[in-house]
């Protein structure tokens, strides 16, 4: 690798293709070498992303193996199904990053379950935040890092050196930085949670479907894979067994609110029975052991709870936890940028992990607010 | 009483007053009498309501019983605490309906635990879809109507001749008509309810706070009364309890998101251990049993998700029911106009209840979308 | 004609179509017959209207002449070009409201250069205020009423018993509403006309395009048809014209802000040269004459301003008008709701008034806001 | 002045002063010194300003020249008047950059007029790129750099070295930017120009007003400062006499629309009666030549219009230009980040100016899209 590492985007015209370019465009290490695309393919890219002016000129390729090629780094913002034929014929030692849902579950029973086709094998998993109790997934079987003794405490361990990456879902990783530290400190039950989440449409991606029109969203509300079908749901459980859960079930509802980004997920389980009498301070506590040293998730101090507004365009997720006596619920909000923290900016903090660059470069936790 | 039916609004200047006087001035048997506010009195209505058009020329008066005096009907739109003492002078003939919290709860304690004041009394609940079953709430202990052995199935029984209404809570309408059919089976779980609600801001009112800011509000989403404080919460528990459940607890959080008008409340609940073979179609049949007698309560068709925008301006309440069989859960989504079905629509189906007329007198289904 | 007037409409699953229903179900002389639809033929109507609750059950017809035949009123909302065909097979009995362009323009010139197609022919024109200073546009040879002698002073008395009539374009309606006073009270140059409006989603349909996404459009505000190329430039030239002026020239721009609803056109006019000393209440009396006596035009209080919020759903304008001495302009701002008094609330005005009913009936002027 | 460059910023607790914060958090060569506040002072940022991560802790001070001295560079983020007794006692070699007005007006007459106040004087007017054809305001007497018979053609050489910077009203840049290329070329006229603005709410700051409640604001466009009355005005017409303009006169219209921020200002004016037979081509020459050298104004590909999401967070300014034949009129639209290219972004652009570094250092060109 060149001290300029080079990274090439398939599916550049894309929300979460664009949005890695944007973080790219910032980034001090980063060179961004090809752009593919498929049906926009020819066309320059200030046509199609006009928010990103130091990259207008460039004109998107047809998105194949011929054009990615030959750079450090390949990023593939693709539709699901699309990213394993192609990452198969691209060197070992390139990191491809997929922003996509192939390579997260480790389960294929899970990913025929919600997907309906064969899967496509597990990657490392890029949420570095993600709390390990023992033997996680993502970790290839050949690259745990160091002695099998080594207690390893978070998914960014098993990060370092990997040359492939699978970034999670948006939804998943706000539901799992709400929840995992009180399911890995033993303090909430792991069944019968539910999450319900306010969506920014951006999540939705650019398909031309009427019920992501305009007119449909802007003073509406409307929520959609209710009732257990939504996809993310098994990348859910997958998380939250890694962070010590025995088996978990989730209730998980998003609903898109009138927004282009941000997801605000409010996720809550019961108190363990052993736990009923923790004060406040003592739950509490669990969720800052687990995020003090971390640079983009941040415990708000109680009291004050988190806005979608304030994460727009960093790569910062906000955290709150209360106590619902009555209710005998934790309850933990969490809110992210969908296209930062929820996608692209778990792709580039994964990459700067994976190449040995501190894990902040070219990224933000200065949110863009009003 | 005339055939027509004078109308004095108090607090016309706040927007539930300025909803109930939108519906009144489309009443075919209304008249529209006083007019009062506080600190814009001696104003025209013009000033402050600019989309009432047909009453842009009335002065607001002064709130004072005197003005509010001589009318067939008082509508109180007041902060709570205010309505008791003007109500206790005016003449128990006068139909007040009161849209603030102040008589909504039979229970005292419940009253001062969350609101820090003495309790004013319960007048009968204006919420007529309401089912009940059995010595409901809101029964006024003189007013039971006909033999003691009838069975009285909606609050909208006990509505009619009353002259005290107390109009439910916007929240707890929409958590309400979404949960209480699987109540009344038997179908669900009365304990360990969980509610999140995507909110419109108009339901915090027209107070100068800087959460409130149309900078802070668009393009966000923020959670606010986390953790088991939010004021609802009590009466969402006396209304599933009047359904049939021995005891309630919920979690229930709102959140504030960009739209003016709209609650789309998503209310789960464990499926009760004896109907966990329930098919999709028996626990569905609870849902259409309440409400295929309702014209303003619809459940969807199964596979349909109620919208926010669908309801604006509208009586409407839309539902959907679905079984997560792997959650354990029933998932219910209503989306109702927290200024309509919410309070003055509310208002103004009581009134035409306790006076006798047809219940969707003045009321539309027909909501304005897109 | 019974009692009860029948109305078919063609076109039912677009905005506009839902709109004209939504009027229609609260008409309380209508009866809703055939509603047909293009690629929703065969879909209950709940499915693609899901807020008209009332009508949620009845199925969409394919669109033709044979379905809408029977009725007494046929209301037409259909793509361009496609009305004329139906129109010609429908008896001439039959009140046909066009809401789309084919027959509002009188020049088959202005046609042509805008729309590339055949003309179709005139029809009566829908916007009753227009004010007319002689020899109209829109006045049907034949349908002239009473003595040709007669001071035609508005466009209301040109519909009375006609049988065709074309609904103005949204965005026209704004305009001409903001500027005709001034041009027939000869205070304002007809020439150099500037006008910018902001405009929500929903006057652009349900196409699919990707300018129309809410990810694209939250939070952001874009142009469209810059530099003279709105095919409503020529109807706006239209109506002044017949307002008075000799001719007419226009820069017109629209721009698509982040709502659904609403038109908030500023427009502007050079004071005329020797009306430069005209006090502003001499010029504000040109408005104030103009609109005094309509129910659904209301000049706001000096120093008020229209917003969109106060007219959504409501067949209500709302002008005002400013002398900017500094720049030698005078500034009218026009706020509507582009589906009510923009498009459906013009058809149902237009068709009361050609079927001499009261011309308010069915409609209201209680905007739903906040 | 160090290597390091130190900043305090007064009024941190506000929108300005939180975006200048924004952008200084990321800028490399920066550190930033006392924030100080008014009646938030005490608090720790975090509380006011939650999306500022990296200063959460960072307390508030009281705003007194005490706290503010000994740094190489103080922001004022303050409301008008406020800033010229602080500027006063801050030492000559510090870079004092006013957010506010009281330095932008040559003109003491224009001051009074439009803020009934005593003008406190000119200072170098922070817009790099406004183009100056001769003697342009803004030019320090004695700080004119080089011999004075230099051409100097845009502001930007007259900020290097200096120690007082007023940075302009952000209406006024999108305006003029949009506008003085044609100006300076003497292609358009430079009285009876028009400009009506879509403006996102955070440019009318943090203060509790009924219409900025998100309420009021969410699903409406409402105009403000209409007829001429908006203090911009005065400003806006300096700027174009400084391009080359004998005199000038404006219409200016701002309108709020549902946005945080964002302003897309579409500004027309009359072509030259010397230019009418100009083509297009010759016409876009004037603003490609303008814009061609610049990194932060991009005239667009012909036939692409701005969107204000494109310039979200970025000190990016779209133009486009297109002539409308039939009206006589050049129409040119303008979008920036009101808060960016608007206010903070130009304070930190001409700090970098006057200070000597490369002029984007801590800027972007790339927008938070979608």
């Amino acid at each position: 690798m060149n001290m300029t590492i080079t990274v090439a985007v398939a599916g550049a015209s894309g929300y979460a293709g664009g949005e890695v370019l944007r973080l790219l465009a910032g980034h001090p290490e980063v060179e961004i070498g090809a752009l593919t695309a498929h049906s926009t393919a020819g066309t320059p890219l200030g046509e199609v992303q006009p928010h990103l002016r130091s990259l207008a000129d460039r004109v998107l390729l047809p998105t194949s193996v011929e054009h990615l090629r030959g750079h450090d780094v390949v990023v593939l913002a693709l539709p699901h199904g699309a990213s394993g034929e192609i990452a198969a014929q691209l060197p070992d030692d390139v990191l491809v990053i997929d922003l996509g849902a192939d390579h997260r579950l480790a389960s294929a029973a899970d990913w025929t379950a919600f997907y309906g086709s064969e899967h496509a094998g597990t990657w490392p998993y890029g949420l570095p935040e993600l709390l390990l109790e023992s033997n996680p997934h993502g970790a290839p079987a050949e690259g745990r890092p160091g002695d099998p003794d080594t207690v390893v405490t978070r998914q960014r361990e098993l990060l370092a050196g990997v040359r492939r990456i699978a970034v999670p879902g948006c939804n998943v990783t706000a539901v799992t930085l709400g929840l995992q530290p009180g399911i890995a400190a033993g303090l909430i039950e792991p069944t019968d949670l539910v999450a319900v989440l306010a969506n920014g449409y951006s999540g939705a991606g650019k398909a031309l479907k009427p019920h992501l029109l305009a007119s449909e969203g802007l003073g509406s509300a409307q929520p959609y894979a209710v009732g257990g079908t939504h996809r993310h749901i098994p990348e859910i459980r997958q998380n939250l067994r890694a962070a010590g859960a025995q088996d978990v079930t989730i209730s998980f509802t998003p609903t898109l609110v009138p927004m282009a980004r941000g997801i605000l997920a409010t996720a809550t389980a019961r108190l363990a029975p052993e736990h009923r009498d923790a004060t406040d301070a003592q739950v509490r506590l669990a969720w800052e052991q687990a995020y003090e040293a971390e640079p983009f998730v941040h415990l708000l101090p109680a009291g004050q709870w988190p806005t979608t507004a304030a994460t727009l365009g960093a790569n910062t997720a906000l955290v709150q936890v209360a106590v619902d006596r009555a209710a005998g619920r934790v309850v933990t909000v969490t809110a992210i940028d969908n296209l930062v923290k929820g996608t692209a900016g778990a792709a580039v903090q994964s990459m700067n992990i994976a190449l040995g660059l501190p894990q902040t470069l070219g990224l933000t936790t200065e949110g863009v607010a009003p």
